[in-house]
């Protein structure tokens, strides 16, 4: 397991264990928070990030909000429920994974109401149950996805990995997806030395990769997202191996800004370039990558992201969020089910449909 | 002529002029230095910056330094027309444009002192002849690269060019080498949008490039380096333009970090990728570009660079100055004697040989 799982629960007394995000890479900083307002404020201020993470966080929260005292009647239990899953869903009103976790939790909650004679007590462990099988969903995912990666590396020689941005255990419950090949084979002795592209303007990969990586111990190396070729024109990266926001039915990838070029870069140097990610990234109604939208983003990120101004303040600016690798340069894309080969419309297809 | 000018002067009373460069973006602060230490202290502290640029302000300052007072007689001015040029010469010890320009007022200050009853005013007037001559030659030959870089483009249409770091006029007398085809097309009427790459670590593209241009009336963008990918394929760039340190026999450029990858995209989108630089760049005695070595920097350059830590106090860290982009890359190099299309050994052989 990696060292670093930003979201975790303990019990006697219970409390939701966050890492704050915020404070990366200066100070590590876990909180123990045991309040509806404290775990609100978490969740809006990004304390946690990352889907995967705030739907882990929201369902912890739950079950911790209602096990702080024994209520009067079953009723107020019920009702605290109710009220809990409202206030927490307004924490990131856009992220769907937070009200997917909510309902779920909401669910057992009523399934274990309908059992005749049940205690408080006994609902509170059904709630740790459901809210373990969450996080423990999650981790069995990435594991999956990482073992599947796995395979295209060996124990017999030591790896080159670049990496962007951060699609890593931070935003999950500690494998990530880009990530996960790599803690999975640390821990099972494949030696690898990662490069983290720092990622502008918001500096993921210096700030959040190359902390949880050297803190799972691996050996990381951050460079400027400019170095890039460079550093494989020197031999020293065997495989790039990134996340994905969105995959389209082709096998066109979107990701964080700077994939595209890194995927153009790895093919001119005849280097594999691999997406890690859930089948559930697949979008299918997206046919081409060229019908994704490109969010584009505020200028002070780019201009004014240090604490200082470091381009005229009437400059004009292009910040996209992301860009979109055309399929031709994808390798292999590692999913919890598998590995898909030279991504085509018909094999994504197949691959889904494969239970 | 672009309106940004890094280094003038002024006379009655004589006053070395210089943009303070190191307080840019944030504030355009003119100094207007008169003394013998400010001057030091201007060049040594990098407020005026970049070979040309150096080498003018010295010259300058020689003048300016020499105009103050009437000397007692002539062998006092000699003197001090001798301390000063040792004195300015330990302002950047390793600037070899410094010395030169040193030497060149020295050498027409002892010119003058042989001719029969020659005054100080006079040897102050042939002085600032002089100075102003460097400047002035220094001009032309940007104009020149200006000038050969601007055919590859027309008037006729609107022309997408990016250039990357900062090879433009704050660091010569103002037409720079990558900009000056721009800075010469705009005042001719062709019509040019820019993106300025930022250029990680140390922002020259957005603190300086984006400023000069937008200063001298032109279109600019900045964006991350990471955007390049994405700008070209959406169709926004017809043409790259870049500087260079040192070029090899063969043509192969090494210049400011994330050059090479840009080139890479470049041919990948399809769009010519063109280096300008004075033909005193070129090194015959490097016959390919992997003869030369990479300067390495330091590490709080990527993480520690704007006043705020952005990745762990312990991270290892990729900082390479610069890379070398293959001359297969290069579409044609701009210098001051016209244009090398697609650069080989024999061509720039013959180039250089060239009256």
């Amino acid at each position: 397991m990696p060292t670093t799982i930003p979201v975790t629960v303990q019990q006697n007394p219970s409390k939701l264990v966050l890492l704050d995000q915020t404070r990366l890479p200066e100070e590590e900083l876990f909180l123990y928070l045991d309040t509806r307002e404290a775990i609100f404020e978490a969740i809006k201020k990004l304390r946690v990030r990352g889907a995967p993470a705030i739907g882990i966080a929201a369902a912890y929260g739950m079950y911790v909000c209602l096990s702080q005292k024994p209520y009067e009647s079953l009723e107020e239990m019920t009702e605290d429920c109710t009220s809990l899953k409202q206030y927490f869903a307004n924490s990131r009103p856009t992220a769907y994974n937070l009200f997917w976790a909510l309902d779920r939790m909401q669910r057992r909650f009523d399934t274990e109401l309908q059992k005749e004679g049940i205690t408080q007590e006994e609902i509170l462990d059904a709630l740790f149950e459901e809210s373990t099988a969450i996080f423990e969903e999650d981790q069995a995912m990435s594991k999956a996805i990482g073992k599947h990666g796995l395979t295209v590396f060996s124990k017999d020689r030591h790896w080159g990995v670049m990496t962007h941005c951060n699609a890593g255990g931070l935003a999950t419950s500690g494998y990530g997806t880009a990530l996960a090949p790599l803690y999975l084979g640390h821990e099972l002795g494949y030696q690898f030395s990662v490069y983290s592209n720092e990622t502008r303007p918001l500096l993921q990969g210096s700030r959040l990769t190359a902390y949880e990586l050297a803190k799972g111990g691996l050996d990381v190396t951050i460079l400027c997202d400019n170095m890039a070729s460079l550093v494989m024109k020197e031999g020293k990266i065997d495989a790039v191996i990134v996340g994905a926001d969105r995959i389209a039915a082709n096998g066109d990838t979107a990701n964080k800004i700077g994939t595209s070029g890194l995927a153009i870069l790895a093919k001119a140097y005849d280097i594999p370039f691999y997406v890690a990610a859930p089948t559930s990234t697949f979008d299918l109604n997206t046919l081409h990558g060229d019908d994704i939208v490109i969010e584009q983003r505020d200028k002070d990120e780019v201009i004014n992201g240090f604490g200082r101004r470091t381009g005229p303040a009437d400059a004009k600016v292009y910040n996209p969020a992301f860009d979109v690798t055309d399929a031709q340069y994808i390798s292999a894309i590692f999913t919890e089910k598998g590995i898909i080969e030279h991504p085509t419309i018909e094999k994504v297809r197949k691959h889904l449909l494969t239970e």
